[in-house]
């Protein structure tokens, strides 16, 4: 098979990065797309730096199994944790959320700007982002989110809970903020509830959308991007195929198809 | 070692069933007790039956190989999906929630009564309590509360977006129950918010006081009781000891001590 022609891996610990997988499959509709979701071990945010590593290590040694041409971590605590691990196996290139997420946010704000990051616990105490941040001359705050994962994967992203739970999170920085990173795959689908409680001023940096473009530039330089149409999209997850297939499409409004389950 | 001196062992999905070892620690200061929390794979409640039953399994063969007396499964998902699994294969009594939280709603309530089960997902779809309910000859509704865990979780039992979340759930059943099953370990926590969004008019049947009485009564039937005074606590969870420690210590004012890691 030549190389342009093999799959793109993406994981995550459980749906969130299907909001990446989406932005990908809009942006190369060629491109065979193979998406493993953690299900059995979601959420990835509270758990320990040492455990979100040997799971990211075995996902990604059973998608290179599969002759993938690049590897999108599309997970940001995987992505704050792992990526290095990950890169020292990986033969193929590796790409994670956060340095997207980082040049989109610096892109956003003058120098000086002050830009907030929300995230699971795990992403905001590894300080990927702030440090990254630090060095392009912002004015970093931090803010974890934990209850952000749980209300999505309960489908209550448009209740007036999830509004309640932002402000318990973000009121007081309304208005204090040049833009807001969405430090976490999940948040994207909380973005309205969250502009709302931040206020007009504040831009909203999607790290999906970051992630999709840079996975598209990556490709391009090295002259792997598959000029197909149809490119095919197969999902996998280590629990409960059911149950991802149904808030793929409630959510995001992607058909899965059937998923296949792989437990580790 | 005389079999009265041996250990119980008890375990949850991950801190929820601190409330069932606080009440047995109370009630049986003399027995050493060792509490295991799957923090690693935490939560159950969303995951299929198959995980579940895999991950008590695995559990379980580690407590049984510390010689213990009795088994406690301090989990209502893991109760309700894998408890005849686990008495399958083990050689001393396992003891469930479900069992005695059935017993204690059906003497709360007078025959023909209304109850309404409040538990995972996981554990609502096994209709393990409406099943043994029915039996008993009362009105049974069941409503999912996925995320009281995560509330939980993140130590907000007593900010008022937990009775946000707790009228979303539970506000149309308001007045229209004789009791509610606390039917998962992490609720008892959430207790006072609960009845608030209930009304005067419904009993709130907890649990883990009612596991704990059972587990009792087993131990006296057999002559397995351990006289002492000051039995031991042991602590072990399948990741990030620290934050367990520090959530045992906040949410329950369990001083654990070291708390040792066990991976699988």
């Amino acid at each position: 098979m030549p190389d342009r022609k093999r799959p793109i891996g993406i994981f995550d610990s459980g749906l969130g990065g299907l909001t990446v997988f989406k932005e990908l499959r809009g942006l190369l509709p060629g491109e065979r797309l193979i998406y493993f979701g953690d299900t059995a071990r979601v959420p990835y945010g509270t758990k320990s730096a040492e455990a979100v590593v040997s799971f990211s290590r075995e996902i990604a040694a059973y998608l290179l199994a599969k002759r993938i041409k690049l590897l999108i971590v599309a997970c940001n605590t995987a992505s704050s944790l792992a990526l290095g691990e990950i890169r020292k196996v990986s033969p193929v290139p590796v790409l994670g959320v956060i340095e997207p997420g980082v040049r989109a946010a610096l892109a956003a704000v003058p120098r000086g700007g002050r830009i907030l990051v929300t995230g699971t616990t795990a992403t905001v105490n590894s300080r990927a982002y702030s440090r990254a941040l630090a060095a392009g001359g912002v004015k970093v705050t931090q803010q974890p989110c934990p209850l952000f994962v749980p209300l999505v994967e309960e489908g209550w992203c448009s209740k007036p809970v999830a509004a309640t739970v932002a402000r318990e999170y973000l009121a007081r920085y309304r208005g204090k903020a040049d833009a807001l990173i969405l430090g976490c795959t999940h948040y994207p689908l909380l973005k309205k509830v969250i502009a709302g409680v931040m206020g007009p001023r504040t831009k909203i940096v999607d790290s999906a959308r970051a992630a999709a473009l840079a996975a598209r530039e990556e490709l391009a330089a090295r002259g792997l991007l598959n000029p197909g149409r149809a490119g095919r999209s197969e999902f996998v997850v280590s629990d409960a195929p059911e149950r991802f297939s149904a808030l793929a499409l409630r959510l995001l409004g992607i058909r899965t198809g059937r998923v296949t389950v792989k437990r580790f």
